[in-house]
């Protein structure tokens, strides 16, 4: 490609509207523009690359096996109604009418459409197991888009849905789309992990996210220092408390607090170590329980992990924190005054609230707590659950080294969805049996347009983009000093352009007007990994200069050799 | 492709709902399923197609130095308000609006998103000529979808929008993208013409439609017998008529015709030769005429061409065509008695009836005609234009040869927009004059899955779709016969199928448990160019059978050049 013959918009200037680097360096480089809140126009740089995230995501997905098809943008909504998501999606899923009033939606995901393809075309467990994919514009119409590409209203995914008789092949589908994900994100560069996850409202039994390591990411991620354990922040678990609770050393004593509302008041108003102090948050009761409400306990250096509390039977799901008029309609105080004596309210307490003693919380009165409570002395010791987030430090639940936090974007997801679709939309094939078996299903998913953002959280310098060779725009950029001076320098820049693409090499021909500075700032903007700069002296002496975008040194390469040279560096 | 890990989905019955052949082979040949009213889904064997098409058409663009962008499917009101469209489209645009209320629109097309970007990245003159092209699914809400994909809801269009500050340069990318319309439309196989067309609604000055040649085409296209003139209906001129009126031969008469109120009629009931009469149509005058409106003739067996006539001064645009009774209010007759004698309306003649003598016409008087009305003598000789539609058999207007009629399906359409958009929306660079300028744009569009639908009306036989080599879904079939009876045939099969797809030949392995003739029935009825028959008899002698898909007899060939053989046959 000519720079003369090109749409670089580059900028120099940071928008000021863009918070995260991935997003900056977009607009720097002319990747993106924005068109309106969450909807963006692709310009010819970023398109290149999106390209070849979408090639290689289609590559390994073929070499898994699935099949590609494409299903509409545009989605009937009777589907959604049989599927009842039509009625639990949020307002994420944008719901419009046609000129004649019937109701469509903007497919956020295709679930319900293969689905009703599916039970259409298949009627026998012969035919399965199947595994479809397709590369499609999705809409979500986030609330608060934000961070460019990363989380868009319109987007582009990678959505793969697989049909099954058992759960053996669905694991083996499973397992399948695992290592082609794992292929995909090595392939785009990504240093990435992937983390059991909750399968959360989309259902279904087993579930992985793919995470791209970034300080900018929305998600926490948890590792151990030692094993290869990974989970999100939902599902991560701790090493379960070791050793017993320690003997009561003290006696309960009812302490006036009248301005310690919450566990950071109490610490420091009285000086409670924080490990010694209880947190008791106050949710909705599931719909069978006899009870209103239900009471969780956790450390007061901990928080509660709502997924984790929404797996109990007597939670309401979705979790649902109660009031302070219905707290203290049943409890006689506010929300800073709880704790479990005397508490009229079933309790669940975190597994490491059960191992303290000579504790404090609240005493169920405004403006008192208990110091030094202690388990089955004071108060019987209630349910025990892991209802916390883990914290850094804490054991790996394999019992290998402790655990870290570090923060991901999304950037992949895979779910044995079982027959949470497959029922609602009777979705059937004929077993061995003769019989009619509703089908088990998994689904992938992959964020096409989320992978370039991604890429240039971890490949930035102060300068620009250094992208992963795989997916960078142009493999070479070819940069001429002075070449409208220099007849010499123009005819070996023509000649290496043509050379190189006839090579199949991607290049970058700067044969702009204009100075050099310029040409080295937008070809390191872009993150061009290869970079040869012609210039007239070089040439007197046989040698054209090479840079690496990553950091190597200039090197001097022989014009002789340079094609072989790039054809070495550009694998 | 194995067949066994495939979705075949085709169909023995020919849909009851599908009227066009290509619609029917699409669903037959499980190449598409309908989701909705003009929404389908491209099942495995389509999206093979279809990627296909997509590939020819980037290839050819990007070769004609078109740059590959992609916008959003979902667009911002607010630019549709700043072009005029907003209010100018008819409800065939889908306007929604998000969760916050805001206006958007299903993009039927992306003149606004892309001179808006251009308005923003381009200042100079020097970057120009740009040509942008996507490949991005589009939206019309039509109001009656029909024929599969060949008149959809949602549909995927390759459109390309071209930059200019000067008419040469944009001829200039308007002849490159001609021919790169030829060049795609050639490799996908289809027997097409490029026929001049009218810009209509979306302006500009010059215009040609790329029309497949297809039966159930819904445009008349127009030749010449000996020239390569060629035009759509709404453009196609016959040459003006030679020779002068004859002289007047009778005396004009009022006859009662109580009863005939059309040509036809009057033909019937008086003996009159249709080429005889004349047909006196009433239009609204345009907004700047000092007259209501417009009298417009062309002979009885001729009809009006309305493009033709919008483009008279006098006529308004839209044509619109005058009431019962506005006609009687001014005239004082219907709309079946008017004719030129003694009319008090402006009156404009097609050519043909201005070489016309001893011909009727009605009277202005209800129930009565005027028989063997002359020019001149009669009636003076009102202005003379082009307003009718050319017919078969007309002399072409180059004088070569006469002129034909086939039906065509619109594949691709170019245009020289000018400036409508760039003016509405301010689109301006700096001229070398150091003046901002107007910029002067080109657009040009094909219909991609269109053309899926466009190859399969010209390429069909009883048996199914005969697919030209370059967009067939796959290009050789392996049918072995009785392979799960046979190890020889089994293991010939496999090694043929390693051996081709090593060859990057792409083969659909018939590898299930069926009948010779089921397996034959689908290869032929999905249209793959190539099949291979391994017979155990066969082997025996060292050969296998092969078959060409659009009619070639049956050929012995040794097992040892199969591969050779095929490479040869399927460039």
């Amino acid at each position: 490609m000519r720079a003369s013959q090109y749409l670089l918009s580059t900028l120099k200037e940071t928008p000021a509207d863009a918070e995260v680097v991935s997003h900056q360096l977009m607009l720097r480089a002319g990747m993106i523009r924005k068109v309106a809140a969450g909807l963006y126009t692709w310009l010819p740089t970023g398109y290149r690359v999106l390209k070849k995230v979408e090639t290689i995501v289609r590559e390994e997905m073929n070499k898994a096996g699935a099949i590609e098809v494409l299903m509409p943008v545009v989605q009937p909504a009777d589907i959604w109604e049989e599927s009842g998501r039509w009625e639990q999606y949020g307002p994420e899923l944008l719901r419009i009418k046609d000129r004649g009033d019937r109701d469509f939606v903007l497919g956020p995901t295709h679930e319900e459409v293969i689905t009703d393809l599916i039970r259409n075309e298949l009627s026998s467990y012969k035919q399965l197991p199947l595994n479809f994919f397709q590369i499609q514009t999705k809409f979500r119409d986030e609330v608060r888009p934000r961070f460019g590409v990363m989380r868009s209203r319109e987007f582009i995914m990678k959505d793969a849905y697989s049909f099954h008789t058992s759960q053996e092949s669905l694991q083996k589908t499973y397992d399948d789309m695992y290592k082609a994900y794992s292929a995909i994100f090595t392939r785009v560069g990504l240093d990435f992990r992937a983390v059991r996850a909750d399968t959360g409202s989309i259902g279904g039994s087993s579930s992985h996210e793919f995470q791209a390591l970034a300080d900018c990411g929305e998600d926490d991620i948890i590792f151990s220092t030692e094993s290869d354990y990974a989970a999100n922040i939902e599902m991560a678990t701790a090493l379960a408390p070791s050793g017993t609770r320690a003997s009561p050393s003290k006696t309960m004593e009812l302490v006036d607090t009248p301005n310690a509302k919450t566990i950071d008041e109490l610490v420091t108003q009285f000086n409670l170590p924080i490990e010694k102090t209880v947190k008791t948050l106050v949710v909705k009761a599931s719909k069978n329980s006899e009870h209103q409400l239900v009471a969780l306990l956790v450390r007061g250096d901990h928080t509660l992990n709502e997924v984790k509390a929404e797996k109990l039977d007597l939670v309401a799901t979705p979790i649902e924190f109660a009031s302070e008029e219905e707290i203290r309609q049943i409890i006689g105080a506010g929300p800073g005054s709880l704790g479990p004596v005397n508490l009229n309210l079933p309790v669940i307490i975190d597994r490491d609230v059960a191992v303290m003693s000579d504790f404090g919380a609240g005493a169920n009165i405004d403006g008192k707590h208990y110091f030094n409570i202690n388990w089955e002395r004071d108060v019987a010791l209630p349910t025990v659950a892991d209802i916390r987030n883990v914290v850094e430090g804490d054991a790996s639940p394999d019992g290998k080294g402790t655990l870290l936090i570090k923060r991901g974007i999304e950037v992949g997801h895979i779910f044995q969805l079982g027959t949470k679709y497959s029922q609602a939309m009777n979705a059937t094939v004929q077993g061995e049996d003769g019989q009619n078996h509703v089908m088990i299903m998994g689904c992938y998913g992959i964020g096409v347009t989320r992978i370039v953002a991604a890429a240039i959280e971890q490949c930035n310098d102060e300068r620009g983009i250094v992208w992963p060779e795989a997916i960078a725009p142009f493999s070479v950029a070819i940069i001429p000093m002075n070449m409208h001076k220099s007849a010499k320098v123009q005819e070996t820049a023509e000649t290496l352009y043509t050379q190189l693409q006839a090579a199949g090499i991607e290049v970058f021909f700067d044969d702009r007007k204009e100075r050099p500075g310029v040409m080295f700032a937008d070809s390191e903007l872009i993150g061009i990994p290869h970079t040869i700069v012609i210039g007239e002296r070089n040439l007197d002496n046989g040698e054209v200069e090479y840079k690496h975008r990553a950091g190597g040194e200039k090197e001097m390469i022989s014009i002789d050799n340079i094609i072989e040279f790039i054809k070495h560096k550009a694998q």
